[in-house]
């Protein structure tokens, strides 16, 4: 997944260690060390698959022992009852991971279903899907990676990740013009320049200013086109704010570049998948 | 809130630190050390908070000069434009800190209002309503406090805090006599067991084993009726498995004592909440 | 051993960290990488072996290069001059994990010796030796392993694990009733509750609160004898407070469940082990 | 006590996680935030103190509004009744710090009674107690820390602290002047060398290859006399190997400079304190 | 220094773990907890100050009894003898701070001195001092801050922060246009792209693939001449490789937008501080 | 190396994280995961080679399947254009790994250069080159190493590693021979006493309070000569203090057992070496 390895172990040991804590008293009692079996990871409902990769490692981490043979690979529809993976091994340690691993699962691949039918949506659009800072705290790029698998891409990672001046910037600074020059004093010429806007006036100040990428916030279908217009090529154009699957066709419609939407990862139904011992 | 401080203090520290990164360039390009603001966190729509206590502390870790002002405590129901909380101090940390004070609070908030639903649709009856582990990783402690604040009862922690043996091991074991058996011997007598079961025949057999705990997966509301009338007084009676919004109320007629619902936590709608500098 | 395996490799590498520090100063100015040898781990007196395969693992992390050969296993007694491992491999490497080894093996096998013996001394009474929370910090799983490898049963882990209701907590609930009842409102019907009591009054406190299990605090034979009858089949009960090796056996008499004491962590004879190179 | 403050710090967290675990489900059932409370630290029989200091840093640790009065230093003989310390604040939280400073405290204070009676026998010798790494894997500063309570002195901290050549090393340096030798080479001049000896013949190759030290391992009263009369001046005279309290003075009146004892950290019976809440 | 402070109070804590280890044995034996100091950090050579503000987090992290007095702030020009600061309180926590204090300093101070140094030689010219990632293992947001202070600019501080396609990139990709188009289609519209170029052919490629950055790779001065006409205002204009105080000039004369140079971080004389107690 | 490995892993895991942050960005858009490639570690200048041993546990704590064949160890003298290591593997991973290695050799190789050289100036006369803990925050270990590679010896790793009496702890004490009393009585006698002297009066005070070592601090040639003729075989004599390439030999030729520097270690000039695909 070319997640940073080291992050990413510290994830996996954590959550083992919040599932298991000092030792899986029912499993233990009944199962021996020695004692092996053969489950699968089972698709309940249709989605998109994220995760797979992630799994594999979670069982590792618990036991080197354990065998997982791969079905489906990250970013493929699975259908209610198709089978993800086989996981063969000590009975005990598959046992144990079981939830850790089915927890991500779900969870990633809600998010990768998710952004795959937004994406769908506006594929006729020029609109490219993004997700935003709008994730769950300690799996952001996890999240964001199941953005990737989903279709989608990603917006900056983190605040030392992309400059991106804010409402609550321009109002400190004293206005746009000023805000942007201070950022470009500091910061290296090696970083673009967002700032978000909220009407055709701020979009002008933007431009005026030489803004890289410029946000519409929030604003109407009506204004969104204007805005459009006005900056045309001479700037990226985002579209933010309260965008929906509702309407979600009706902003790509306007001919924005990017569409960033914080439900892809703040609110999301978990995808149904289960483990199943034969 | 009583969770584990050192390991509170881990997670928002790793939540800083993934927002953050290596600095929010943008914040400190433009506002200085010494700029003071106030900013309030508003709630957008109507629904349980949960969290408020985590964000003062999140704001703590960041910056020791912030003031954090409560206007609401975790548990009470908000409508659209109340202030849960006035932040004041120096505005580039709390410029800093917003993002992760609000995805923890959205995302906490979203599941207290969830159990508070679910709670209201079956007060009429004894039943309870009980978590599950399938919450996000890492964040367990924090969404079982989340359920407690929306009115909701915690099931077990981990593999380490209750028994609960569930179908495989039942197979594993050769029988619910033969598992109840096993971990009665290998665990200590301070520990209730609970069996989880998926016919009227297997009930009779946790019964005979003297099981303390019967949780009934899965059941048609026929086979629910019958099985609550054969348990009786023997054991708690707990539903689970497909449980939903839908469903809930018939399940709770049944006369269980306990509901537990994976889509609490798994499934969760953010609540929508923002922070906005005056 | 399965002890939740994180942690324990954590323990490991602390321990060795500290006794190795920056380098083995006299072991690399005298023994190169390349010399190997074979060591035994030998019993210099008759005891009950506990940590054999920990001390494994500690030689695998210093070097994977070390074949350890297990002689016994964790659980049998040995009597002087018996081989409890062979230990082969890169010299230096086994000479820097020598005393960690050691020091972990002599602990753990006087605490499985010391329960054997007093579990021995009660065989024939339905008591079973429970320990308690006085281990060494931050050994406990360690120490409560032993305590099961010896013959006994774990009391809680933690004060997560269990309800147990002590004095300090009947006084500030305002009597016994009041604390259990504050104790089954707030925490799950997954648990068990405890109460300690000192008086026969106290234990029909408890029994009409329906405890699940009473401990008789340092009572009298009379009075636990009294207890007991009281008690009967109504709760487990729990003897507890100044047990000792002298007066174990009058306790067990009086027909308690559980007999828990501190001594057989807080006070512990090193079991005489040593390493020898051949 | 000026052991390494961020070690301490952590040693001290991962014994309160060990004890608390997720929450003391029984304390915050019934006691709630506000509620303070004093409590007594009481020995309860007679024995020399260490771990005062610990203990304040502890409850710091797990809250600092509580208040810590000592009473008595360590260091200091207390008899059965006499007040430690009195500890005043929130109720809860002193409840769960309790049983975490009490397994220091013993512990510690079972050191240094233990090492103040070893070196009461020999006062009036020239001997020093010293102690060795037959130490609790993870606690080794705390416990040498308490060995100096309680009167003694302490060998080396780790295998990078000191040089000292074992019968493995010479062995595998083909004798006593090659190991000296080769240890001189890589090691800096800034270290003496000790080498063990177990014969007179061996005591002659040391003094030849102008050993610092020189370690009488397990010597008869008869060659541990010869011994000291041969060294005389030449190098510090250690006696250590199977000393116990019945053959400390027999050794001592050899003359000897130094004896190490491992039983001083590997065998030790905590000294009875406990907490009461008034 | 708005460094991510969790990383810095990591590094500040291994330094003086680094350096105290279990205890300074000298200070301890002589200097008591009671007793306090004043000591002065004095510049003993001409340069450019950086780390004052660490110094005082680091005798803050040893001891907040500490009091820190900057005389001098960072980025300031010193004189031999000029005061940098005074430090008052506990005189052994000050020597135990004093090595690790100045190990940071010195360092930081060298770096900032040499920026000064090279930026004063081309400041007629438009080019600015940008440094690498060729920086000291884990202390490079120090180092690149101490850059900053010295008047030069950071180029990106890993290689998750900004897009650079190297010689080797070109090569796998087969070619630039090749390796840009892969480059736009995985990374998100907010990266700016730079492509390191090696002859007046590849200049020509980057400009017609559109890159932002065109990096100048160890060229003649003729030929960094005729790749600035070449690309104009068309992208920002890097020179690299083998820059050095010598060619320095030559090389800005040019009209390259930034130089930037690995011996900045890579290859630093320490600034000559002292700290002397009084 | 012998380095604790524990420790080492988490300087090269944070040095890995430190640089590649959340994900190599142009890499990964560009080289697939299946990719494998050749690459050279190649000298540009004349030198000694320090760090390839940690090279190839760098790139191997990255990914295991990469190969790395060493060609030169440390401690060889390299010229331009020699090849120190071929590196085989997925060519993505290598990329990743470069700058983290290199910074490290680079580094490394320029440390045991240096010394090299000095201690070349001084090969006929007794004097051995020393290091001091003016060492690279968190890098000392691996620095000292490197010192040792060019043939120099490590004075104390730490302050808690060897006796040292400066000239503050002196003023302190009130004395020479109060401060080591001091130092006698509460530190082990396994310790040697070195103090730090700046005039011939003061040499025979610690010669009379038998100070094991005596630093001759910062003297002139002939106060340097009478202090050697003064001490003669009653102390090891070491010089420090101002000491570079240009007085080296002038002090050597005194006679004293040692000369340590600082500027062995915190003023390096990096070794040019680079890592080229084939």
């Amino acid at each position: 997944m070319n997640l940073a390895k080291q992050k990413l172990v510290k994830i996996i040991d954590n959550a083992l260690e919040e599932d298991i804590g000092r030792k899986d008293i029912t499993t233990r009692a009944i199962i021996g060390d020695k004692t092996t079996g053969k489950a699968e990871i089972i698709a309940k409902e249709t989605g998109i698959i994220a995760g797979v990769e992630l799994a594999d490692m979670i069982f590792q981490r618990l036991n080197q022992a354990i065998e997982f043979k791969t079905k489906v690979s990250d970013g493929i529809e699975v259908k209610q009852g198709d089978m993800i993976a086989e996981v063969v091994g000590p009975a005990a340690a598959i046992l144990e991971g079981e939830r850790v691993v089915l927890n991500f699962m779900q969870r990633l691949s809600g998010i990768a279903t998710k952004v795959k039918q937004y994406q769908q949506l506006i594929k006729e659009y020029p609109a490219e899907i993004y997700d935003t800072r709008k994730t769950t705290p300690n799996l952001r790029s996890l999240e964001k990676y199941a953005v990737r698998v989903g279709g989608g891409k990603n917006h900056r990672f983190g605040l030392d990740d992309a400059i991106l001046i804010k409402d609550n910037h321009i109002q400190l600074a004293g206005g746009i013009k000023a805000a942007i020059n201070l950022v470009k004093e500091s910061v290296s010429c090696y970083k673009k320049v967002e700032v978000e806007v909220e009407s055709l006036e701020q979009v002008k100040e933007a431009l005026a200013a030489e803004a890289d990428i410029i946000m519409l916030d929030n604003m109407s279908y009506d204004m969104l086109e204007q805005a459009v217009e006005l900056i045309s090529e001479q700037a990226i154009i985002e579209a933010s704010g309260k965008i929906t699957k509702e309407n979600l066709v009706e902003v790509a419609k306007r001919g924005v570049d990017v569409i960033s939407l914080g439900c892809l990862t703040h609110s999301v139904k978990a995808l149904d998948i289960s483990l199943n011992f034969k």
